[in-house]
């Protein structure tokens, strides 16, 4: 079977060396001539390349034997940069996985055709928003959805600050956004927010299906990268909108982690998200708008036939830069807008003018 | 009610301003001016101090209104440091509760009392090895792990390396295991790994359970941080063992995500470890002696009467500087040793070697 293979960027001086200690780590974790003979032979990883790079990071290939994930995503996770995560200078940049081991992972149920079956809209871009903030009752939380809903998004999803806060508990809360959502515009999807104690997580997923909900949205940050294919086993049909909430850790920096295309891209892709919430270039967060282009590119490119993932892009977004930003990303988007939505006090109209500022978008053709 | 209280260092300019929004990003995340009178009264953070401090970062201290964590230790995490862990630029160092928030987490069941009663070790060090490498047979493991439980070791964990490959799947190895370590020692724990997905995640832990085992070793990185004390209801009397496998993008770097003693002591302690594995100086790792032993201390400092965590220092340990660690880490302390323990070709004489090491070690006096 072909191998697991990782490319990662090393830092700082011998990456060769260091590339042999990550292959170890990475595998057996513990020096190779104290390993017996049979696991050296069938379990032990190996650097296939080192390229150095003047004044960049040395590109370092490791190919992993493919049983070595056990045909799952958490163990997959632990060989790619499970220890490895804790040292700085080593980046994980790429990774490709045998059909075999893809075909074994969850991927999305829905992906982006079952998301523009749930919402009626089978071309253009996508729009959504987020309910906030946290402090609202369940009554203005409700108006808010309904009026946005109402508006012309398609998908209205809570913002990660909604938990069980005292004023709109989850319990509370859900039927009466679900019915609001429904009530203002049938095409409208609603996306309540779980993110309770793992020992109820599956009431939660199905307290929000049985309510009317069309999905959940995950933290796989905190719930765990197993959340979000569990949620879709509970909620058949229902879509799963990642966030990334707590998962920063691993792009804030350039120098260790991951790519924000490996992470927000291939392995929540791989994991079962139906749509991927990442924070865009001209908004409030740092990454670059090539890497943002290259996170909606692995959420979309083939990938053995496994359903792509909506690219949501988020974290301050305007109506005015919709255009341009749609027209970057291409209509294959869920387009996330959260505040500005809010200025004027009429976010009804204000929903209107991002549909149509989202129909005014041109895909710009790209080489 | 006492707010939550977070500390945060702040590199770069203008740290007041950045203070700002860090407080509007990690609670209602929507430009102040649009939130409604209500919401701004009861769920809005504030800044408490912006201290400045040349050469170094600022530190900044964030009052959250304790509401906002709904009582649910996922929540917590989405307020402290969520959507800013995507930031460069600002680190979480510090965190106060009030007591009725601890309360309401799950905190250890066990903690260190409870380990030391299963392992009938009232006094002095604990001592620990990983089976590894994979790759092995099960009746390579068994074999391993008989001898190191022979030769006096407390806990006997598996390497997260160990999942449900070939070599040597869950259900076979984990009874087989479990009655090796029984029949060597009946003062020896052993722990499985459990991190398969999610929806069988219970499966496990009771196959875990029920096959004699005396606990589990978690990866809260992947399996999320609710899957602790999800573990410990599954499980009662067994042990929750903490690992740190993809959580390292939040310390590998000084700029950003979490303080070590506040992820690895003190978050994990709030979400239910009775054992916390970090990697400790003196091996493979990066982290200094003073961030260790302050994980060491926020493991088992006094927290409004919830049971201490017991510190497990790891990842390259030494039978030679066993003594000099263990002096360092005082007696609450569970030491994992792993390859070192393989040298020689004799793990039990090696794990002998190990108990007779941790008996000549002294406490130093610390002020």
């Amino acid at each position: 079977m072909a191998p697991i293979t990782a490319v990662y960027e090393i830092s700082g001086p011998d990456p060769a060396l260091r590339a042999e200690l990550v292959a170890v780590e990475q595998s057996h974790e513990l020096p190779t001539e104290v390993a017996p003979a049979n696991a050296v032979r069938d379990s032990l990883a190996h650097v296939r390349t080192v390229v150095e790079r003047p004044g960049q990071p040395a590109l370092v290939t490791v190919d992993y034997p493919a049983d070595l994930a056990g045909g799952e995503l958490g163990q997959l996770l632990v060989l790619l940069l499970g220890n490895v995560s804790l040292q700085d200078g080593v980046r994980l940049v790429d990774v490709t996985l045998p059909a075999s081991l893809i075909e074994a992972l969850p991927g999305p149920r829905l992906g982006i055709a079952g998301i523009r079956a749930l919402t009626g809209a089978p071309e253009g871009a996508l729009l959504a928003t987020a309910l906030k903030p946290v402090g609202m009752t369940v009554d203005q939380l409700a108006t808010l959805a309904a009026e946005v809903a109402a508006g012309g998004l398609h998908v209205v999803k809570e913002d990660q600050g909604l938990a069980n806060q005292p004023w709109a508990p989850f319990a509370d809360r859900v039927p009466r956004l679900a019915e609001a959502v429904r009530r203002a515009n049938p095409n409208t999807a609603y996306l309540p927010v779980v993110n309770g104690p793992a020992a109820g997580f599956a009431d939660q997923v199905k307290l929000a299906r049985d309510a009317g909900a069309h999905g959940v949205l995950v933290m796989p940050g905190i719930a765990g990268f197993g959340a979000l294919s569990h949620a879709a086993e509970l909620f058949p049909g229902g879509i799963v909108l990642a966030h990334p909430s707590f998962l920063g850790g691993f792009t804030a920096a350039a120098s260790h982690g991951i790519a924000p295309d490996v992470l927000f891209g291939t392995l929540l892709r791989l994991a079962g998200a139906d749509a991927t919430i990442f924070p865009s270039w001209a908004g409030r967060f740092s990454l670059t708008q090539a890497q943002c282009l290259a996170i909606a590119d692995a959420a979309r490119r083939p990938l053995n036939g496994l359903p792509p993932t909506l690219p949501t892009p988020g974290g301050g977004m305007s109506i005015e830069r919709a255009p341009e930003l749609l027209a970057a990303y291409g209509p294959d988007t869920l387009f996330l807008i959260g505040g500005d939505l809010h200025r004027g006090n009429n976010p009804r109209r204000a929903a209107e003018r991002l549909v149509a500022a989202a129909a005014a978008a041109r895909p710009v053709k790209r080489p």
